[in-house]
């Protein structure tokens, strides 16, 4: 079963590589007639979310600049969804693959350019083909359909910065994170996430960092036990991005060191509502959605393409050194965001889907 | 799409729950005639993994007692796989519900009693019922089968706790793990893990840790972009274990701190052969495997049930007090420990046949 | 991906051999709580299926006597039904495997004794192994539970035989149906039917014969184009039975000689009420239930068990001559009712969760 | 779980409508560097089995003429498959919505208009949208793939047309097939087919027909047992094409009349080689292909839209009258023959990778 398809009822299959005619995805199980509300799927929706992670956004990305415009090809009629597969293109534009020949025969340390060889037997080497981070424009589209279906049910997604190198957010303040370009919910640590970046960039450098992800309103009761608790499932959606290593809820690897007196969620009654004291658990207990806020967070690491040169080898088992030329983005938390995002809606719209599957 | 199946070409379903009849599974895929070069499945091999699971092990596990005798119900037919189903069953027994009856109407803090309630508006209060870590048993089981197979591929995987509390494992023996009640492969840590241990439940209280799994000797190529990335796959099937609430690759969330020139793997040749020169990647480029060694950790929290006296409410919605009298785990880690490596067979196997599937 | 699983949210999982040690099913995303409006799933309700269909019932069928009683192993707690994974399993006993001793190493002509050791390079020749028709024990134990939630919908579904040989049924009366041993809703058909079976018995022989199903009270809407149809699920369902050679949906095959202007049926308003003039359709339009019934019918080849000699090769492909001892039906069909008919509950019962989860 | 995937791993998702943009499909887990021995997979080769579907090939099918050109969006790189997703689009053209304005709002007997309304609440009326014929297209496309995966292990594809309204073919000259627009292997039958399907159009009417597929060359034990078994998943994929009522296997469903001595296919050995007497089982036992030709057919109904009166009502529930302008083929056998073959060939590709990943 190859590994293309992501969800079992909100359903979605992605296609396309970096320096191909295109990349896209088609997207089924979507509810029909989504226009209730004031509530409409249109391209802007799809563009507003491509527009987050689209490469070019500030200083701290790469300068590619990647239009990026997003094509509805199937599924929409009269500006309504009808329940058939939705199929979104973005056509790859300004790409020049003479920008990638030098690298064709070596493997960049870091990417997937060995990897892919090994198991394919071949390899679009025109900026890591299928490898590559255009990848995820598919995510984000679908993604863009599947945050339209959770809004209705009052589910909010937000992520954000909190690390960049050894700085740390230490404010959270929701309304700063799209105004600063590392997405950082903290003003003061944005400006130094910033630095750090640049002076990464300067360096021919990368630095790695931390995406927090929170989900609000969701329902208690999502998930499913045993191996398709929810935490599972969010886990392989966010670790199936690239350049992410680690994934944890509530607490996470700090748990560790915690009691069970410390760590368990006390809960009480308060004017009749059962609330939790604290959210340790991150929202999830026995892989099911507690009510509270979904929160996780996702290492990302450094940036694989870097200026500095590196030791390598080629497809001939030749020893090299590899420099690469490209405009590649220092850190890749900011945009990296929407991406996650996307990943946690795609998850839930199908967790809700097969909840209601039940009634 | 309910959670109780895993994987798809090797491919479990399981059942049970902690007071009732059985826990059990069924495993299919299993490739028929496994019996070669000294490889055979038997209730010994199963047996043996399921052992090293069950409750009642040394001082820092529960003094529980259960046997926990696997029974084959179907799929082997004269001491052989046949490729058809393999039913795996588990009796209960000594389960005297009565220990439960107390807690049968309150949410006990850190456990699923609220969310299954929740979700199915219905709850088997009997020791946790499904969301109970008997339910692990089914995943040793099935993944005791699973070894046999990625045995004959010479494939290896271990598992250890390398950290209790604030203690950590500073050496590797790999000899050592399986000689100490916390499955630590540092002799002189293991000793300060089982004094943490026993303080957190002479206190009344628990504790939590990391465990590592490696897995050796597996081929260059597993794993399958976009979204069943070796990776991805082995963090969801990680994370559905319970209690853990993280999971991280190679360098993973130090990945953070670091730049792209640290964290690269700089590759060489060195007599025509391909090597890394190191494994902040945890064994995997792209989602794909790289021939080396696959590393990963997860974050294991305090057990949940504790006696000291924490506040909670009934299913009325009254505020209570509740006190988990029963015999548990202090620190789930040892035990967890086959259930990982489980896990990471199941998922490996999996990824085999996928790559298999293409020739 | 083995074929052992059935279903995507209404899910089941089979296992066993007809001379192991028991046949049984894991049934998941059965909904929890079933036991409202006077419906519970007991023993009793799975066990009143499965009695019609285990042999010896009658004269027309085999003389083998298989009490086939059911074990509920999980998922049922206090009487109810808890959302979790329900384990049935019956126990074989008096499985004599002297019985097919002498045909171990011949392969019996119409049977899957070939293929099943071409296939694994195994086979376990005890009764036909996982090939016997006591695999239908699965279907029928798991599509008694999803008759239960049927019924909750006003669906049901009977199934019943209209051809033994060339005898056809001529009247359809639904109460005659469970009245006679071939189950056949036409009395006088019946006594004929019946003559035909016991003289192909008189001549160690066997005949075949047609079973027609019909699901009333099925809702509009149901079923998943393009490949997840109503009626290509259903053709899927019935013809993983074993001795199903052929399926049709109302005027099925006769349509080929059928013109447009006759085969469609015609739709009126009738007192507001949109009605179809017929249902040559079967009740599926687009691969989308039309709220009329639907209506299939299966071709059933005569039994291969055959007392009459028969030539055939042995494993080491010497060319031999067998004949079946064993106590077999000579017709099929009376026993293939229940199963198809559970075959079909099955279906429905997870196209009606495919289209809950929309909401 | 929607309905636009097939297969677990020769995997595709189709999409798109009758008169919106395109029609398409993405292909997945098709082997890399897919050029050996001569055997390519380019746009000619998809082309030449899409030109086989288009209609206006001949004076028996509608003289809408319909380019149908197919584009190669991804997947493909230097003329070699990648192992990665495949897209492949062809672009409507020439599609006047106009033409279909009059119907807009009724339901055309014997076609899906009244059933995707009642399931999605909304539905795209130009030509039938999801619902049209023309998703066709991305089966033949997908199955030009598969075939080229087939013809490397030496399997072929063939369908005819063998019966229209009450002509059989009598005769069997593969060659003849492709000479005639029935698709008939019978040349005189041929002819007098031709003239029923155009005095079927003389009158305002249409036809039925039966059109049979053989596979050849397909290896010994292919199928999943038990609910995977070849038969139900071939009697799915076939089913699942609009205007397929039934389908049957080898003797299919003149098996209700035969005995099972008559019925049996006896084996023998001759000159060592284990041979089968006959092919009633069509190729399958126990839901293992034998090695012999796998034999089955389908009943195709007439063309649902004619332009003779016919009785309906529209969406507000009035009786109407509707007379379906459109240029329609008469009889949809000869260009379902292609699809049906492309069917068959995406169930063999995947049931061969499935055999395949035991390894």
């Amino acid at each position: 079963m190859p590994g293309n398809i992501f969800g079992k009822n909100f359903q979605l299959m992605s296609f396309g590589e970096s320096h191909g005619k295109a990349v896209g995805v088609v997207v089924d199980g979507v509810k029909s007639g989504l226009k209730i509300d004031g509530l409409k799927i249109d391209e802007k929706d799809i563009q507003a979310e491509l527009d987050r992670r689209r490469p070019g956004q500030s200083k701290v990305s790469t300068p590619r600049k990647e239009a990026d415009q997003v094509e509805i090809v199937s599924g929409i009629f009269e500006g309504k969804t009808t329940g058939t597969p939705i199929c979104l293109i973005v056509w790859n534009k300004g790409m020049e693959s003479k920008d990638y020949g030098p690298i064709k025969d070596l493997f960049r340390p870091g990417q997937a350019d060995y990897t892919f060889l090994k198991k394919f037997g071949i390899r679009d080497y025109r900026g890591g083909g299928r490898a590559s981070g255009r990848e995820t424009i598919a995510r984000v589209a679908a993604g863009a359909i599947a945050k339209k279906m959770l809004e209705k049910k009052g589910v909010k997604i937000v992520g954000y910065t909190i690390q960049v190198g050894n700085i740390l957010a230490e404010e959270f303040n929701e309304n700063e994170i799209e105004k600063n370009p590392v997405r950082c919910p903290d003003k003061k640590a944005a400006k130094k996430m910033e630095k750090t970046i640049l002076d990464a960039r300067a360096d021919g450098n990368s630095i790695g960092g931390i995406v927090e992800i929170i989900a609000k309103g969701v329902p208690v009761g999502l998930g499913e036990p045993a191996f398709g608790k929810l935490d599972a499932e969010l886990a392989k959606a966010l670790v199936s991005i690239g350049a992410v290593k680690g994934v944890e809820f509530g607490s996470g690897f700090a748990a560790a060191e915690l009691s069970g007196k410390e760590n368990n969620d006390e809960m009480q009654s308060v004017n009749g509502k059962i609330k939790f004291k604290s959210n340790n658990a991150g929202g999830v207990l026995g892989g099911i959605s507690t009510g509270q806020n979904l929160i996780m967070r996702i290492a990302v690491k450094p940036t694989s393409s870097i200026s500095q040169p590196q030791q390598t080898v080629d497809v001939k088992g030749k020893n090299k050194t590899v420099v690469t030329e490209g405009r590649h983005d220092p850190c890749i938390c900011p945009r990296i965001v929407p991406v996650a995002e996307a990943m946690v809606a795609l998850v839930l719209a199908d967790a809700l889907m097969v909840q209601n599957a039940r009634e």
